[in-house]
């Protein structure tokens, strides 16, 4: 069972809310006005670190729920914080504390409740550490983004560069070629730049959004899962950094198509929107790149620079494959 | 350092909407209506037993959460869900969901997102079930209700039975004398009722909640914390269940001043509004009882039955005292 399989088994329901289940956020309307709210557990060894550095930690706990913000193109508003702690370490804390509201002042984001206990004792030691934000978001004006919505002939983009997360974990693992760039991919992987500027700047624009946490191919997938289309990718308009450029093309491939944790932004528009998605993206002060298109049917195909189909290791991220 | 004094010193920033961190729950004003929020996280072998029953676990999970709704005279709405898993065992997720459900369903509230995810390898095992749930209720016609407003010559009032939760835990170590209450003591251990309807008739009567989850005389304490008062208890008039007065008086007051997840409400209202609380009490369905009140200045006494001061071992929760 997947995590996905078990999600629709046992917790999908339908429900009176604008948005529930299987999207980045869940919505509710309000008096009026629509929220827009997201909730992720980050635990010690599962998702990061034991000895990662509590500063970035605390920012990157934030960010990956601002990043779910983001796709839904909200603008951050507030947070829960919930904190499953093997000790009360107050040097820990306080560069925890920094990296968190570093990141929540930067977008006016208000820590404004959450729970705060002990990790239990687990085989004579301490169990992991855990993290569990729950943010809110206001989208003002409306609509919201979602992964539905993408229609065939709309252009398929995506913000800044792909894969860097994934080679700083090749970097960590020894499986990338020794090069000066590892530290700042480990700046990417732990310190990620929530996109909530471009998220904002794309409502009413985009036809679709996604952020990329899952890996290029398996977020596509997921906007193809929900609105009901296929898409065409060519590989050789991927935008990556001249650190990924400097590793092998197997390398290239598999972080930038399979590599999660990136949290850019993947989004599908009209073509006649082109000028005004160029123009978003200037405004909220990153890069963005068409990569492709979203097409009929339920396929997913990745074309080589010669425009033939492009065999990857990791299409089986596309469970909807002909 | 405490709970509270490391959430005081790391986690309490200033914040724009109506209620932050240091309540049952936060509260934000959206489009002219409010809506409460809180949070609570469950940890295996910290919060529950490996081998709880899963449906209870289901059960409990969410009505820790409407509690504190509750406790904020909120009407429960929506939820999420984060959840970490040490396998994806579909009989025990049935359970699990079939508890949830079952109370969402009770008062309309909804699952609408979450996070799924696994629990890291811990010392060759798997680590701790986990389980975050953030719950939303709307607050119509407000005011919500808070742990701040208590006023001297405010009654002091609690509802249903206090100590059985308690009394379950000093049966499973072994620590109460055997009797035939086990069975329905731990019941209300595993599946604690959250007294939500009580709290929405409580909104313009009382002038201060909290829920009972760290025991009366800490949660009394929380109280007189945020109102900035004191209070008087009558111990004869604390609500004892038939099985908790079966036992020892030591432990009857152990289990009821300071034993945890009980889950009812404690509350102040003005003496004039005594009819309106009573009939508030009817109409959710569930007891009301007095049993003390509200004074000036900061501490917290809890008097016998001849009216003298009660020593009791369980004092040291307030750290007003004089």
């Amino acid at each position: 069972m997947t995590e996905f399989e078990l999600i629709a088994r046992f917790f999908t329901r339908p429900s009176r809310e604008r948005q529930g289940v299987g999207d980045d956020c869940a919505l509710i309307d309000v008096g009026g006005r629509t929220l827009a709210m997201t909730c992720d557990m980050l635990i010690e060894r599962r998702h990061f670190f034991a000895d990662v550095d509590p500063e970035s930690l605390g920012h990157k706990a934030l960010a990956v729920n601002l990043s779910d913000l983001a796709a839904a193109g909200a603008t951050p508003r507030c947070f829960l914080l919930a904190l499953a702690l093997p000790r009360a370490d107050e040097r820990w804390l306080e560069a925890f504390a920094a990296g968190m509201f570093g990141l929540a002042e930067q977008f006016g984001c208000e820590l404004i409740g959450g729970d705060t206990t002990r990790s239990p004792e687990w085989n004579q030691t301490s169990g992991p550490l855990t993290i569990c934000i729950t943010a809110l978001g206001d989208v003002v004006p409306g609509p919201a983004l979602s992964r539905a919505g993408a229609r065939p002939g709309d252009d398929l983009w995506v913000s800044g560069t792909l894969g860097d997360a994934a080679l700083a974990l090749a970097f960590a693992a020894g499986a990338a070629a020794e090069t000066d760039d590892r530290d700042a991919c480990m700046a990417r992987l732990e310190r990620p730049t929530p996109r909530v500027r471009l998220g904002e700047q794309l409502r009413g624009l985009a036809t679709a959004a996604i952020d990329v946490s899952d890996g290029l191919l398996g977020d596509l997938t997921h906007i193809g899962e929900r609105s009901q289309v296929g898409a065409r990718l060519r590989w050789a308009d991927v935008p990556l950094s001249p650190a990924l450029r400097r590793q092998s093309a197997a390398l290239q491939q598999r972080c930038a198509l399979a590599g999660g944790d990136d949290y850019e932004l993947l989004f599908s528009a009209p073509p006649e929107k082109r000028p005004q998605v160029l123009a978003a993206g200037q405004l909220a002060g990153i890069n963005v790149t068409r990569i492709g298109e979203i097409v009929a049917g339920r396929s997913i195909v990745v074309l080589d620079a010669g425009g033939g189909n492009m065999e990857t290791p990791f299409s089986g991220f596309d469970h909807f494959k002909a």
